[in-house]
């Protein structure tokens, strides 16, 4: 999955990137999709562990354009884990109390303690990314946000979080295809709404807005991978291993054994027979 | 599941109820089991209709012995359910910063929303458990706090909530059972802590608090189920019947279908075909 990794060191072309891609998956997509059922189960099991060594902290970050997946995403990935460990902060439009405050500051509130895995449904991009396309703040304000969230995120992974950024890709004809299927299905109708008609306008403004968040904040401690989304298969794929392979990475073990177990079992072994009677 | 709940108007005594009772189920545990896997699918199907329609707010509370199940149950009933839609709020040892604030702040902040189903892991309830039995706080402080939670709960209720509260009751041979196991496996033992053994001699305390608890704070608005839970298939058996019941009840339904999809599809259908090419 390396090739999606936005390479901090070299220019970026999100126009380069093919939302069809499928690598070298091409006519595979049921073993695509067994392979992915299997990472769903180690993802569980890595999870426990994250858990029980309560050393680790990840961050996951998702952002995409209308219908890229990102909710889809979330539920796919993360079906087999057990909802105590994992956590998801959707950031909406920010509240009258948010505002009042810098745009990291919400943000910074929801990043993970040791043991967690967060997973971010949209971010503190969407303050270079909304933002931008709609001119809510000066140019010369949103300008500075790169530097700035490339430090803050600097500051997080030198504490001890590991960070993970995927943009998922899908390409204007994919997103009127999904906008089409909310249309006609009675039961998704309630997802659409008139803004995302208005929204679609700003297809290309926000695809700038994307390349320059891609070129401009893939670190070396806050990597982003641009994937391929028009397959959910495919997507699903892609990001579990780049997930998993994060995790397997951290060599996690359960922590040690406790020094003299036998002493406790003793002292249960020993209670009079009256107590266990209860 | 109705005979477990705890009825608000006549007397409760916690130690008539046989934490092995399997009810109709006995010697149908594979049959028991099929079921719940049933109720967890359509667990899954009322969530996402529930975060659809956003309009209810479900509010579960797990309390229970050490070794009681709490963990066990989050993870067996909400494994098939999308995590965007479920928050666990889990209450340990509070912070200098919450002692500052009444017992019931850092509570009130986890609340569910509308569309939000929200799992306390132990809650406001330890004020009157732990901190009771190893006497935290003067008893005319904390025999207060019955009538103060019923009000907090109305509260709650009236403004939307439902809330659902199960006590996990297991009998004391079968915690021993359950920390020899922690004890003689090694990937388990990382679970123990010597504090287990100290806190088991205060059985008879917790069980004498957690009768007041039942009795005291079962209301109409916020009933105690009392789940005998020493069968972990029988408990998840229980537990979920009683949330999907509580569901259905809503009567939910997905948002009406927007007025006019055709003005959008025929927006969608009459862009240019250089546009749709990207």
């Amino acid at each position: 999955m390396q090739p999606y990794k936005v390479d901090p060191e070299k220019p970026f072309k999100l126009k380069k990137l093919d939302a069809n891609h499928v690598g070298d998956w091409e006519g595979k997509k049921k073993e695509g999709k067994q392979e992915f059922h299997e990472l769903q189960q180690e993802l569980a099991d890595l999870q426990q562990k994250l858990y029980a060594e309560h050393k680790h902290q990840l961050l996951i970050v998702l952002q995409a354009m209308d219908s890229g997946g990102k909710d889809g995403t979330i539920r796919a990935i993360f079906e087999e884990v057990n909802p105590q460990g994992v956590k998801v902060a959707s950031f909406k439009v920010p509240t009258a109390l948010e505002l009042d405050h810098d745009y990291l500051w919400r943000v910074h509130q929801k990043t993970p303690g040791k043991g967690e895995i967060v997973i971010f449904n949209r971010s503190h991009y969407e303050d270079v990314l909304v933002v931008r396309v709609h001119e809510l703040v000066p140019k010369k304000v949103w300008e500075k946000r790169y530097d700035q969230i490339n430090a803050f995120e600097k500051i997080l992974a030198e504490e001890g979080t590991t960070i993970l950024k995927f943009y998922l890709h899908i390409s204007k004809d994919e997103q009127k295809e999904r906008f089409m299927e909310r249309l006609t299905d009675p039961k998704k109708q309630w997802k659409f709404s008139e803004s995302d008609i208005d929204e679609r306008q700003y297809w290309d403004a926000y695809q700038a807005a994307f390349q320059d968040v891609l070129e401009k904040t893939s670190t070396p401690w806050a990597p982003w991978y641009a994937i391929p989304a028009n397959h959910n298969w495919y997507r699903n794929l892609c990001i579990s291993t780049i997930i998993v392979d994060t995790l397997r990475s951290f060599k996690m073990k359960y922590p040690d054994p406790i020094p003299d177990p036998d002493k406790y079992i003793r002292a249960l072994q020993n209670e009079s027979s009256k107590d266990g009677e209860n």
